[in-house]
């Protein structure tokens, strides 16, 4: 499928809203605000067969009527009239259309949604759906989610684009990402993909240079023989994170039921994921904690990690998580960076890695302690784990932290655990592009899904 | 130890803090106000070998100038006076102390620790610490934590005990906790493990009626045979959570550079706590999550999960969860069930686990999709998703969950997952007593541990 065509499903000039409404309760009308309230600064059309007025707005019956040029077309009618309306839009040279309508191949109604990718294929229009939430792009503030903006926060313009099959999947991930620091390039709901499958969506994305890391919530791949084609080209160009549901042959049953997905073996999939190196994550807050690693850090020159901690439990914890790791390693420290801890560590601090701060450490330790770190070659990786709940922790560490991450290359992360402050403090530092994790595990595991990703980009074998 | 001299930790009628201070910078100030401003209602006393008055109250140079019979007191000093105020403690019959104050083992320091360890065994008096936070009880506000308020949340009133040597990641877990809806029975934070230790502090909650499920942190085993021998009892009475930091051999030296604990072979401490039946978490949000479910359900009758959403995709990865586990199973619908179903359903949803209501359900479809679940005998254990993202999913459906909850037997958690809106219905649905997990696999997990705990407890082998 040609690329511009389905970019203009996310940098459209103009949009046709089919089905837009005045009565709130309807789709077509929470559709309409979207693009309306929300910043969009193309041109919208509204058209309904039954208003010649909604919102105070001209609405036309048919999108013939129109008559200016239209790049796309967001269509949320029932599933029966979808035909005749897909026809207009081709005649009329819409490039893309979204079709938020249900009730086609997931309800058992094949026919249907055979006669409107025929359509689509006949006039080559790029379509998204049936069945779905749509599409989402922070940075046009074009946004076909028909779900209202109280129930879910939306995230920041950042460089994770992200695609689902599943409309309620698409829509937590969304929520979630609101609350990290990372922020979001494109959103896909792409519900039956019925035209426009994983492979076309995939590879629009691959050559999207605001997408720097894609992450995919999958329950089928429809044409197996060129997703492998694909996935062999796309992660030497950016880092593909992956959730696959139906690893189980009752979840593999009931993902069918659900997008009428065929599921196939999880094995397969899992090796040609291995195989291409695409990061597996195994739920929804994997595929969070690897997004977030891969939207701020670059490739780390090894697999050697530092811990410098203000808590001597999670110090212990946390090295635990990185000696078992199978990819990861405990750094020790280079001649200089002992020497310079000597000088300015108390003498309560212990010259060893985990470098336990203690509890009453505060800014000025954790400053005196990063410093040869960061120039020292034994150490690829740094972990820095914050308790907000000691005594010395408070907003002149986060800042501390914030301003050593500006000047250094290799990859740094923040493990802090916590509720109020520790959150406060999160935010803070993430809006910074710090990215910070709740737990050892989760970090460990970030960091090693990052060393294994460049690992396997650079050629040095897995 | 005397089960009644800890209880004094707890629950004393009258408290002597050593070291309180008028100056803001020091522990023994905190204290004080702790016990001052937050509801505490036994006698408070002041001893300060250089003040008379503090805060206006009146302060004693020592501890035998006080008249009144005392049962605890609250030691924060330097470390090299604690020995001539803990004597001072024995003879004037002071049934336990809490000592705050680090400079003893941690730092090499043995001679010193070893001598109040004497004197604490000369007077019998139960002592925490030294270089510990102390204890919290939300029952008798009884807090000797030098932590302020506004860095750590403090939690509600509840039946899960606490116990942790470190201090750092005790304070975490406090926090933690807090933004859970169960609450804390008792917390013990107890540092260098002197005098009393892991076995006394099992002993004595597992005899607490107020503690429904102990949860430790440990980094090290003091007195093996004792802890395997009271291991046996303990968990037969009620649910043990334990997290063993030191599991790998750079944890494990790290571990005893920290408490000095001797960590040993995590192995054989594994096998001790499976054998026993502890329940075996990885980290601290395992521990969070299975403190939780064990504070909120009772014994499933068997090990049939069903799953019920508003998430086609959410109730695919759950089921590759539960699929995925070697010990739950999915759940077939009873006759009954499934005639109610049939009856009740709109025709898109499909009769079977998972049984996915579809993004527009609202309390109502929830409702009578789960009355005919709650009396299915084919069915030991429910887990409701609720992506709250959904156009149906709202307040009146979390009451609706909180009603159901209210009248069932069996084990019944819900999965939601997001931010804002998600964590308010969190919070509403935990505080009636509804344990909510964020993901599939955390669900899935608890779910797991609950039923190995109940059978391992009820003599039907694992």
């Amino acid at each position: 499928m040609n690329w511009n065509k389905i970019h203009t499903l996310f940098r459209p000039q103009s949009v046709a809203i089919i089905g837009a409404s005045r009565n709130p309760e309807k789709v077509g009308h929470v559709i309409l605000l979207n693009y309306l309230n929300a910043g969009y600064q193309g041109k919208v059309y509204l058209v309904n067969r039954n208003a010649d007025e909604i919102l105070g707005m001209k609405s036309y019956k048919r999108v013939a009527d129109i008559k200016a040029k239209i790049d796309t077309a967001v269509i949320a009618i029932p599933a029966e009239s979808v035909p005749e309306v897909l026809e207009e839009c081709g005649k009329a040279g819409i490039k893309s259309v979204v079709v938020i309508s249900g009730g086609f191949a997931e309800i058992g109604n094949t026919k249907l949604q055979d006669e409107i990718v025929k359509i689509a294929e006949k006039y080559e229009i790029a379509m998204i759906g049936p069945n779905c939430l749509g599409v989402m792009d922070p940075r046009s503030r074009v946004n076909t989610l028909f779900l209202p903006m109280y129930k879910l926060a939306r995230p920041e313009i950042g460089g994770v684009s992200f695609m689902a099959q599943s409309g309620a999947v698409g829509s937590t991930i969304l929520d979630m990402i609101s609350g990290e620091g990372f922020g979001l390039a494109k959103f896909i709901s792409y519900g039956n993909a019925a035209s426009l499958d994983e492979v076309d969506i995939l590879e629009y994305l691959m050559n999207d240079p605001e997408t720097k890391v894609i992450v995919v919530y999958l329950e089928g791949i429809k044409r197996g023989k060129e997703f492998v084609k694909l996935a062999r080209k796309l992660t030497k160009i950016k880092p593909v994170v992956i959730l696959k549901a139906g690893r189980t042959s009752a979840g593999a049953s009931a993902a069918h039921s659900h997008t009428a997905a065929l599921a196939g073996s999880y094995e397969a999939h899992e090796a040609v994921f291995r195989q291409f190196g695409f990061t597996i994550a195994n739920d929804l807050s994997e595929l969070l904690y690897y997004a977030k690693i891969f939207a701020s850090e670059s490739a780390p020159e090894g697999n050697k990690v530092v811990i410098v901690t203000n808590g001597g439990g999670a110090g212990v914890l946390t090295t635990d998580a990185i000696a078992g790791s199978r990819y990861l390693a405990l750094a020790d420290f280079g001649k200089q960076t002992q020497e310079s801890l000597k000088k300015t560590m108390p003498p309560l601090v212990n010259i060893r890695n985990p470098l336990d701060l203690a509890g009453d450490a505060d800014d000025g330790r954790y400053h005196d302690a990063l410093m040869p770190i960061l120039t020292d070659d034994n150490i690829d990786m740094i972990i820095v784990i914050i308790l907000f709940q000691t005594p010395g922790a408070d907003s002149k560490l986060a800042s501390e932290v914030i301003s050593i991450k500006e000047r250094i290359e290799k990859p740094m992360i923040v493990i802090s655990t916590g509720t109020e402050y520790t959150e406060m403090h999160k935010r803070m530092m993430e809006s910074s592009g710090v990215p910070v994790y709740d737990s050892p595990i989760s970090a460990m595991q970030s960091l090693e899904v990052l060393y294994r990703y460049y690992l396997y980009k650079n050629h040095k074998g897995q």
